[in-house]
């Protein structure tokens, strides 16, 4: 189900590249990726091994904690999806008490710091509170999650533009700002987070502002993990077919002509495609373009 | 400039996490993210280790590359911004070939394959050749060259959605099937890719559909290496501005609200933020809000 055989092969990192030094009292502020741990960038993996104190996300993967510093500590500080979170100012009190006592602080992150993550508001708290950090990008969720799905985000002949958007507000309603109607219209994929509380309101949304009913629409939850799902519909099914199927968050959902592409491109499951599905995606090519 | 001091300290690889072995015969389709070393994701080094031949682009760092097998075949397929690409087909013609051959095909592109990379076209072309592949996601320039010049993609109170684009389309115009008026009124954060040649066009577009001929952008090139620059202007300025510059492709352009946060998180000059420019944010943040 993973592609290649997996085995007990270990990879030696490259001698000769100067890495970053953590120094006493900076904050870094890093993206820990979709899940994978093979997702996991050289800079975040340096840093989890240089910092002594760890705050992590719900959604960053045990296995990828493991690898801090044995005397490291590891502090948890889960916010999920957008439910109000009172919390917030605390993360980044204790991110500032912890850089002020001295510590390498390494604050860990899901996906990307700066993709609906909220890196940008605690790196603003350091710069008031005068810490120094270094930011550290993950690949987010809804590009490299999508992609372990077999759904590439952009395509030729289907789309020149992908919308990311949030599903949750901060008060955790459907977000208030998003005009449904000109992104509907604009963007041919449309890629959300969190999105599954309110995805029925969303996909009538869409569909009012004049996208198909049967437009096709995945919805991947634990993208990248062992225990990835996804599950294949339509924009008026989607919310009944979640439900049904008991999807949980966090999951990914993706809007558009790149989601058949799977059919093809599911890479993780490699059982190659049928001519018919060739065909079917190559006139589905032909009919977008 | 780099923020930390840089030495030669050299970082260990975890051992007990079992990595996928490079099957002969397979291509693997690999982003090597903005171009900071850094960014490079476990799973792309791994690939870089077993790769027997490695076919990459223009955008890929020299410094990656030299983490190859030392009887690696290293083989330059550069295409460049959306220039007509007689070549694409040639390219996967070739993975083809190399991997009939039963070589470990790895195919390293600059950013994510995925993000208007052409991965998804190349991925059907192994799939009609029946050659087995894996993808390798990489952090894209959209999100992580941005994030180096301290422009989050997304911030609370300024964006609830952001928009990836492309500038260029096949034929190296404008992209003909983008609806500038949807996404002007959509997005309140766009992010587009090789659009330093079509800038003024695009520019006048989004001014034409409502955009603040005012409002603020970032050309950012070379995203994530030493020789980063970035342009900060407007977007009635920025095709004047980017040409006075002499700026060079590969280049990003931001446009939106969240291009001012670079004035406190701008990490890598790491200069800390005065009182008034925090002032000026937080002034922000609440007309936005």
């Amino acid at each position: 189900m993973i592609g290649p055989v997996m085995n007990a092969r270990v990879i030696t990192l490259p001698q000769g590249m100067d890495w970053p030094t953590f120094e006493a009292g900076w904050v870094w502020l890093a993206g820990a990726g979709p899940g994978d741990p093979g997702l996991v960038t050289l800079h975040a993996l340096s840093a989890l091994q240089q910092a002594e104190v760890i705050v992590y996300d719900a959604l960053v993967d045990e296995r990828i904690l493991g690898w801090a510093r044995p005397d490291a500590t590891v502090e948890y500080a889960g916010k999920r999806g957008g439910r109000p979170s009172p919390k917030q100012r605390d993360i980044s009190l204790r991110l500032i008490d912890l850089a002020r006592e001295g510590k390498r602080v390494l604050r860990l992150k899901g996906g990307d710091p700066f993709v609906f993550g909220r890196g940008g508001e605690e790196a603003l708290s350091l710069v008031e509170a005068g810490i120094p950090f270094r930011i550290i990008p993950g690949i987010t969720a809804g590009v490299g999650g999508l992609a372990y799905a077999g759904i590439p985000v952009t395509h030729r002949d289907v789309n020149q533009a992908v919308t990311f958007l949030t599903g949750h507000d901060q008060k955790g309603l459907t977000p208030s700002e998003i005009n449904w109607s000109a992104i509907a219209q604009g963007s041919p994929v449309i890629v959300m987070y969190m999105a599954m509380k309110h995805l029925d309101q969303i996909a009538e949304n869409l569909i009012a502002a004049g996208r198909d009913p049967a437009e096709p629409v995945a919805v991947v939850s634990n993208a990248s993990l062992p225990t990835q799902q996804v599950l294949e519909t339509t924009l008026s099914r989607a919310a009944r077919d979640v439900a049904e199927a008991g999807f949980e968050p966090p999951a990914l959902v993706c809007v558009g002509g790149v989601v058949p592409l799977r059919h093809a491109l599911n890479w993780r499951e490699n059982r190659g495609a049928t001519p018919e599905i060739l065909e079917a995606l190559g006139r589905r090519t032909r009919e977008t373009g």
